[in-house]
């Protein structure tokens, strides 16, 4: 590995979640290596993406494609990381996977760098970390410092959650119906069961027939339990509404210690990754057109909840950019982490290796 | 008080609640005398709605204007309910009050005619009904049947509202904003202080400066309570979605008597108001377009929260046309149960009158 510059990888560079890790990439200065590779499907080949001041054309997966690559992105589907993450691994990159692929599998670490990159800088060599569903990663910050301060005994979550959760086709679906609607032409949908414009259903991951629960509601549940590192009550409702791209979510906790709500309020507004719109007096509060394209996870509308026992139970909102904070922006924060942790080690090699010299 | 056909009367009558009490009248065949009234503020004066084969203009307010009706719908503001609901009472007519007016006045009935009507059919002689909250009537479908079989602990209600609950200005605001962004015109929110399409926000109801909560969910709130005449626990978060006109509720209940998924389905499967969406195999579920101008509350989802002991907690979403059952259709209802109760009461009356003479 490059000690300054590190060689990355994006699989599904072309995908929604893969742009904009690239755009991540870019933005954040990120040390990334010039020779970046991005890979996509075969319809994409050839197709060139903006890279720094220049471009670089994106490629199909091959044996030794991730031979000379430290670091890995993952934004594909679940089958092509099961697919292709260990031709990575395997070539010594380390992997950090936004499918759910891996992420309840127990030797992966499932990180939200704001709440336990802990768990990914105490592995040894190349490995794959998760990157949790998008509206878990939105959860946990708020819920970390909470769990922290007062013990949660329950976590009872409903989501407002934006079409861009089903990639790209989801955002052109809804934008073409308004389009439809507006020139009074039919609205079919394709990429979702139900008509997006004016509407709402229930998430359109697949229901468990025995529990009820969709998909979306068993990783926010599961996830949040692994990152949390507790067995907190967790239950959860997720719901699509016609937004394009932030999630909204309504929470109801439960605590295990007294609090108050300036007591809470406070807290999440210190909290690392969140900021505090709260605002009763002008009834301003987190909306998912204030969050898109913001790194921050707006969180508000904290209140007590008067139906549990005094100081225990509390309501607050949030909405946070699903492809940012809940995708790209969260991969790329492990990977800066990695960069310098890995960094900080090669100095500490260095300074042993200057000391055993000496 | 006309034995077949009350003398009816409209208050608010061009206004979007207004025209559905019309609509609904006309279309459920209500014995209304056709010398029915409709009033509305000045602007609106001289215009002409169909009833019946006909149509009838609008007038204005003005004393003794109620001397010849039996039964005043009042569709308008909560202030104008109180200065004008009086002088409809004074004239010996029947109230049916759609605004919150009086809703929590201990002496006015609260109905939901499926629940309650009973409350109104008790008082004797002219006074004021009150329609509950388009949320709480909704809501109320099923928590009333729960409540009866299991005994409701608590409730924790989270709502995707519709712009209609504005009035024609919050639907026709939604939809200018979908031809402007079409059209890549700006899209100016006047109606709420933010852009309705492609959003979600808070209820644009006050809030309470003390407790966060908005007046919309303090309506919930109380309104349930004094509809299930209990003192449930009950908690709620008001949210508006780009959606016209159906409103859509996720709802956890903790329930004092443990309960079976089929039991509580099959429940508010034979409950009246209600039919049940709740297809897990096709994840379909109740969905606002679905429930737009349906009379019956769809409600589905129905599944057991995991995160409550066995038996106690379950989960279930509804989605009811806000503008019918939430207000217009819930008052004719009241009204045709009183109608129905009279027609009763003097035949009663003749029965008596007959036995006496003899």
């Amino acid at each position: 590995m490059s000690a300054t510059k590190m060689r990355v990888a994006v699989v599904g560079a072309t995908g929604i979640v893969g742009r904009e890790i690239v755009k991540c990439l870019n933005a954040r200065r990120f040390p990334f290596h010039p020779k970046i590779k991005l890979f996509a499907s075969h319809r994409s080949i050839g197709r060139r993406l903006p890279i720094g001041r220049g471009s670089v054309s994106v490629q199909q997966l091959a044996k030794n494609c991730f031979d000379d690559v430290d670091l890995a992105f993952f934004a594909s589907t679940s089958s092509n990381a099961k697919r292709f993450a260990s031709l990575a691994t395997q070539s010594g990159a380390t992997v950090i996977d936004n499918s759910s692929a891996f992420r309840m599998t127990p030797s992966v670490p499932l990180v939200v760098p704001e709440v336990n990159m802990n768990t990914a800088l105490s592995q040894k060599g190349a490995s794959i970390i998760a990157n949790p569903n998008c509206s878990t990663i939105l959860l946990a910050l708020a819920l970390a410092p909470l769990h922290k301060q007062y013990g949660l005994d329950r976590v009872d979550v409903t989501t407002y959650q934006a079409v861009s959760g089903a990639g790209q086709a989801g955002v052109d679906e809804l934008k073409t119906q308004a389009i439809n609607w507006v020139q009074n032409e039919p609205l079919e949908p394709s990429v979702f069961a139900s008509q997006t414009l004016f509407n709402c259903f229930s998430h359109d991951s697949p229901v468990n027939l025995e529990t009820g629960y969709n998909g979306e509601e068993d990783k926010i549940i599961q996830e949040t339990q692994k990152i949390l590192g507790a067995r907190v009550r967790v239950t959860a409702t997720c719901v699509r509404v016609p937004v394009l791209r932030a999630h909204c979510e309504s929470v109801s906790v439960t605590l295990k210690r007294t609090a108050t709500t300036e007591g809470v309020r406070d807290l999440l507004a210190a909290a690392p990754g969140l900021r505090m719109i709260d605002n009763r007096v002008a009834n301003k509060f987190p909306e998912p057109l204030d969050a898109t394209r913001q790194d921050s996870v707006r969180v508000g509308r904290v209140r007590e909840d008067l139906s549990q026992p005094a100081g225990r139970g509390f309501h607050f909102f949030l909405a946070g950019d699903q492809i940012l904070k809940g995708a790209a922006l969260n991969a790329v924060q492990i990977a800066e982490h990695l960069a310098e942790h890995l960094a900080g080690h090669l100095a500490e090699q260095a300074a042993h290796r200057d000391v055993f010299l000496l």
